[in-house]
C-alpha cells in the first residue's frame, strides 16, 4: 500500500488452462476452459460449488501491456461507427487495473479444478477470485444498454 | 511481480461515498452511493455511461483484515443451520484477495462523480473497476443455486 493508500497487492488463486492461446474476440460461448486453484487452495476451498450453475470469475489480462491501458475514451474495437465511449462504459481489455469478470457455466469441479464453458480468458490467464452466481446479485430493475453494445456483443458467445 | 508472477498491483480508480460506514449485512437494495474518481481520471473515461441502466462495481472489502481471511471452508455468516460450503462457493467478504463485485443501478453521472443504487460497499471502499452491465454478459443457461443461498439473499437488497 503507498502512503496514500491507493495500491493493493493480489495474489493469482488459479489459473486459466484453455485451448485458446492467443487473444480472440469472437465465439466464447462454447469454449472449454478448466481453472488450476494454486497453493495453498484445497478442495475444501470448493466444497458446495456445483450447487450453483454459473460462477462469476474475476481474473486479469495479464496479456495487456500496461502501456496500452485506456484512461480516457476510445471507440470500442477502434470501430468508427461505434461512438468515442469512456473505458469505464465499455469491457475492452486495455482498461485500468486490467481486470477481467466473467460469469460462466460450471461443467464440474474434480479436486481443485474447475470445469467452466464460455470463460473468455486465455490460457495461462491469473485468476484473482471466483464467486458463485447468485441471481439476486444481478440486475433488480429493466436493463438497458446502447446499441453498439449489442452489437458487439451479438457474436461474442 | 514476484518470481512466480502470481502477485499484481491495483490502484484504486475511484472511491464510494455511502451513507453507511459500518458493516451491515442487509437491506442494501434502497442505499443510494457515490463513487468519486481518483486522479488521473477526467469526466471523458466515463462518456456514454449513461446509456447503460446498470454497472458492475469490483472493489476492495478493505476493512477485511488479512488475518481473518478465509481459504478453506465456513458457514455462511457463522449459521451453522446453513452448510459448511468454501470460500469459492459463496460471496463472503473474507475472501481470499478481498474482492467484492456488485451489480448496481445507475442514478447518474455529474463529472467524474458516479451515482448508484444498491451498491453494498461502505464509506470508503476503493474501488478497482466499472464496467457497463451487458446482459449478453449474463448466465446464457438456467440458473441454479442452493436454498442457503436463496434463504440469505431474501433481505440482502
Amino acid at each position: 500500500m503507498d502512503r496514500r493508500g491507493n495500491v493493493f497487492e493480489v495474489r493469482a488463486v488459479g489459473r486459466v488452462h484453455s485451448s485458446r492461446a492467443e487473444i480472440v474476440d469472437d465465439d466464447w460461448g462454447e469454449v472449454e476452459a478448466t481453472i488450476s486453484l494454486l497453493p495453498p487452495f484445497e478442495p475444501e476451498s470448493l466444497a458446495g460449488l456445483t450447487e450453483f450453475s454459473h460462477l462469476e470469475v474475476l481474473y486479469l489480462f495479464h496479456e495487456v501491456d500496461s502501456a496500452s491501458v485506456c484512461n480516457g475514451a476510445r471507440h470500442p474495437r477502434g470501430r468508427p461507427d461505434w461512438p468515442l465511449v469512456g473505458i469505464f462504459a465499455q469491457r475492452a481489455k486495455d482498461r485500468p487495473n486490467r481486470l477481467g469478470l466473467t460469469t460462466a457455466e460450471l461443467i464440474g469441479v474434480e479436486g481443485t479444478s474447475i470445469r467452466l464453458r464460455g470463460l473468455d480468458a486465455l490460457d495461462g490467464t491469473p485468476v484473482l477470485d471466483i464467486k458463485p452466481y447468485m441471481e439476486e446479485f444481478g440486475p433488480r430493475t429493466a436493463v438497458r444498454e446502447p446499441r453498439w453494445a449489442r452489437e458487439l456483443m451479438a457474436d461474442y458467445f
